[in-house]
């Protein structure tokens, strides 16, 4: 997506596209005052004073319209420079304009913009004429509290964008138009996925039974694979003393983002941010041998963090964070290997089982800078850590750079980012050495020659968390899903109720005793109106069963996206679906 | 188990045994000095101060046979009253005498019981002659804190138990022993299964991966019975805000169960000691026709109690408990039908998956009694609900009594007690009414008259929650798992790792593809020991990979508790096993 801010061009050009908004609801509202028209990452927008008129979805077509007069005039945009006084004489009918002025710092130079008929108080930069504003865009409107301040006046805020040409703007809006629809915030509305409650609290969604069976689907399938690699899950509360929190380091260094204390007969508990330290106990509750390593321990593990209440957001960012989280504790040896099998494991999730592209995946190597106060002390393990990462992403033949500095104070490690369909870099899988938890716990190992030696933790995480893999996954396939994660797989349609219904029920049964998802829509409406529905829910399976289908114990059905209508026995159809989902497909 | 201190004539029997240890106590160590010598609820205890000398496996036999003497000898025992200056100057060389006759009320009659030589300071009641205790056993002992206070010297404590005949002794022995086998916070040791640790807390147990294993299992095995069944699983964060449980009523009713309150901005959060208010905003987000109706809402879920830390034991009580909850919404005219669901779902899953027996259940309808201001105030739904819970367990023949004042405030319920190989009688599963959650919250459906009416709420817990269950079974089976449970299924054990381990390395991996889990056990030691530890590990089936099965592609393999050895090919075994799995044997 363009950010409007970073080109110098676009932003003049915008910055000007807003005195062109402002100059035209000048015109249609003569009283009309102005208070700021800045220049954003997605556009601009202008707050305006126009007394008791609200603006509505009628006015944007009318106020569009005089900006296209105004932009096919084309007047030259012309910068003045003012006195203090000349700004305050100009502008005296203006309060909003006499406020800005009044707190400008003593030594600015005040200049002012006009373009025909229209002036108004400005640094700039600005675009040469308004000829070249033409390809703009009304975006939306909101009321704003003037100063942002809910005792003040709400103005009226108009949102716009404007780009060079006419096939840029068309692209962009029709980007917005898709980023809008791919939003998981909508589409979990509109398949029933998730929901928030003021009763429940900020940041802490419910997940509806649709929402839930999406999300279970995904933590058995990432824990099943994991379980088949070799990883051991466990399960540890979510709750430890602050004296754990105090050892592990994330007390100094981590405590402004975790819940408050509660204090307890003799103990101060808190919601865990991370799980480290609740594997670093499991891990050191046995012995361990040289010939035992690694242990790869997973769990699908609820932590909590203290998200301010303006930054969470649908389920790209909650207060309770469900992660696919794993702590492998290898032998220095053992690094590269385990590393590699972690890279493996998030191409096989993402390119394999989800159909994303390699091409998406951008590396980075994060290593220490020169600063070694920074970073825990151990010149050895970081060489031989950077060089064992180094080696393996050269074998893999990823796509990654260097950068010093990045490390984390524990060790060195590989930052993984993904390109979005709408052209955002997220990160999501992460994999990190750490050189430190086995130092604070005291975590050993028996090497070879009876020696006890520390063990090294690799942290991962493959979906992330359940939650930010959720709203991922739902934006890049904009809410259609893959047979196997469906909420509802199949839909079963009777053609008519008063002779197919009987037949139907005998169908669904079968269905979910072979533990199929499967819902039956025996409203008395029209075929036609109930196949549509279907698509609209985006099901992936629709059977439609009518007199045919009934005689010959048969199963007529259609796949999300085609038309075409495949019949099959009964059984065949149970094979088939079975098959489908159990490969993943 | 017997409670010692509920029978008058084993109280005394056991309060004499106990003057009897401390009188061979005194035989052996002449300066020993006595404090308090009690009927516990299992058997008896002194506390002894031998001065430096601690006590002994080695000392305990020594004492035994002194006392055997003792009663052989079978002196009476004899009861003196004295005045305090009689009493003080009886004990004058004893400090904790002393002490005790110091600490008397004014008004109290000073007694002391003798027997041959020996005289104690004593309320009494005792038995006759010491004759009586002849079948006594000493069961253990420790070292404890005088008057319990950890700034205080240690007193040796040596614990017994006395009954009226040998064969009750012998018996009560074996139960002692049966039980010590059973706990499961042995088995979870010897087992490997869970742990606590003081860092995260009191009633916080960690599950490693033999432990979590079952647990998943479990709570898959639940969830996935539930959804068969038409229910519909949800998440709901862990956490909410405390106006939630002002609206629900536990603000009132739970508050002293509930953990600290969390400030947050300006919301107060708490962790949440039921889901109940979670289930009942899902159930809102809709709308629902009686058509709709009922709706089964399920989640694996954890909840929170502040159980006091004396209180929290194993599995068995803790304090972050992980839920097989459901509410079920359901129609008036629905009650019936559902409370019989609910009760054949707990029989499918405690009879004919478990194995338990019919016979260990106890019902139990509990009804309002007259004081009609203890209760929701409706008389029709109350009336309802009781003859639908009678006649439903009468249609369903349960062995059930009624008792009036035992229904919750807001609605009846059927209590169910199980009762376990110890005899104790413990409550798993639950079964409850709710008129109340539906109207402090607003949960309506529309009828068929097109009014929106007040659904009725069941509650209810088939496994009570992965903990408690997990402790029950452990204790139940005496740690031997079924196949589909146990954390290693198979161990698959070379004869001679020079000839035979890559053919069994070749069989580990084929199991582990067919996702059952699998250990190799390619130490160095002999055949026989490897396979004894197979069975003491409670490991259900055994490889055993030599010469013929490596030539043959076979497996030879014998299961827990038998000494046949099967040998079938490949993959008939593969086969084999997953059915055995899939149908949960």
């Amino acid at each position: 997506m363009i950010n409007f801010k970073e080109d110098e061009y676009l932003h003049n050009l915008n910055h000007s596209c807003a005195h062109m908004l402002a100059q035209a609801v000048k015109h249609l509202y003569p009283d009309a005052k102005f208070w700021v028209g800045p220049v954003i990452d997605e556009g601009f927008y202008y707050d305006i004073d126009l007394g008791d008129k609200v603006i509505t979805e009628e006015d944007i077509p009318v106020i569009e319209k005089e900006m296209k007069k105004l932009a096919k005039d084309g007047k030259r945009i012309v910068r003045h420079e003012l006195s203090r006084e000349e700004a305050l004489e100009m502008f005296k009918d203006d309060p909003y304009k006499v406020d800005l002025i009044n707190n400008m710092p003593e030594d600015e130079v005040i200049s002012a913009y006009s373009q025909g008929d229209f002036t108004d108080l400005c640094r700039g930069g600005h675009v040469d004429t308004l000829k070249e504003c033409k390809n703009f865009k009304l975006i939306k409107f909101s009321g704003a509290y003037y100063k942002g301040d809910s005792n003040n006046k709400v103005l009226q805020r108009i949102y716009g964008v404007c780009l060079p040409t006419p096939e840029e703007l068309e692209a962009h809006l029709k980007e917005l138009e898709e980023a809008k629809e791919r939003d998981h915030r909508k589409i979990g509305k509109d398949q029933n996925l998730f929901f928030t409650h003021k009763l429940v609290g900020a940041g802490l969604p419910l997940f509806t039974p649709n929402g839930a069976t999406i999300r279970r689907e995904l933590e058995r399938y990432i824990q099943d694979k994991e379980i088949r690699q070799g990883y051991k899950h466990v399960y540890s509360p979510v709750l430890a003393t602050t004296e754990m929190y105090k050892i592990s380091g994330h007390w100094d260094h981590y405590k402004e983002d975790m819940f408050p204390i509660m204090k307890l007969d003799n103990e101060e508990l808190v919601l865990r941010p991370m799980n480290c330290p609740h594997h670093a106990l499991i891990y050191k509750n046995d012995l361990h041998s040289y010939r035992d390593l690694p242990v790869r321990m997973g769990e699908i593990a609820n932590v909590f963090r203290y998200e301010a209440s303006g930054a969470v957001c649908g389920l790209e960012r909650v207060r309770e964070i469900c992660q696919n989280d794993a702590h492998l504790f290898v032998r220095p040896d053992q690094i590269k290997e385990e590393v590699g099998n972690v890279i493996k494991l998030i191409f096989d999730v993402y390119i394999d089982d989800f159909g994303f592209s390699k091409d998406c995946f951008k590396f980075r190597l994060s290593k220490r800078d020169k600063d070694k106060a920074k970073y825990i002390d151990n010149d050895e393990m970081w060489e031989t850590a950077e060089s064992q990462l180094k080696e393996i992403m050269d074998e893999l033949k990823l796509d990654y750079y260097e950068q010093e500095g990045e490390a984390a104070f524990y060790g060195p490690k590989i930052d993984i980012q993904i390109k979005t369909a709408l052209g955002h870099d997220i990160t999501i899988p992460t994999c990190q050495l750490d050189f430190s938890l086995p130092e604070r716990f005291d975590l050993t190992y028996v090497d070879e020659k009876g020696n006890k030696v520390r063990p090294v933790v690799i942290h991962r995480a493959i979906l992330g968390s359940s939650e930010r893999f959720m709203s991922f996954l739902l934006e890049e396939k904009k809410g259609i899903l893959p047979l196997w994660l469906a909420p509802v797989q199949v839909n079963v349609v009777p053609v008519n109720n008063e002779y197919h219904l009987r037949y139907a029920k005998e169908v669904q049964e079968l269905l979910l005793q072979n533990g199929i998802r499967t819902e039956l829509d025996d409203r008395e409406e029209k075929l036609g109106y109930r196949l549509r529905e279907s698509v609209i829910k985006k099901i992936p399976i629709t059977l439609i069963l009518g007199d045919k289908e009934k005689d010959n114990e048969q199963i007529s059905f259609r796949r999300y996206g085609s038309e075409e209508t495949i019949t099959v026995s009964k059984d065949d159809f149970v094979t088939l679906i079975k098959n489908e989902i159990n490969n993943k497909k």
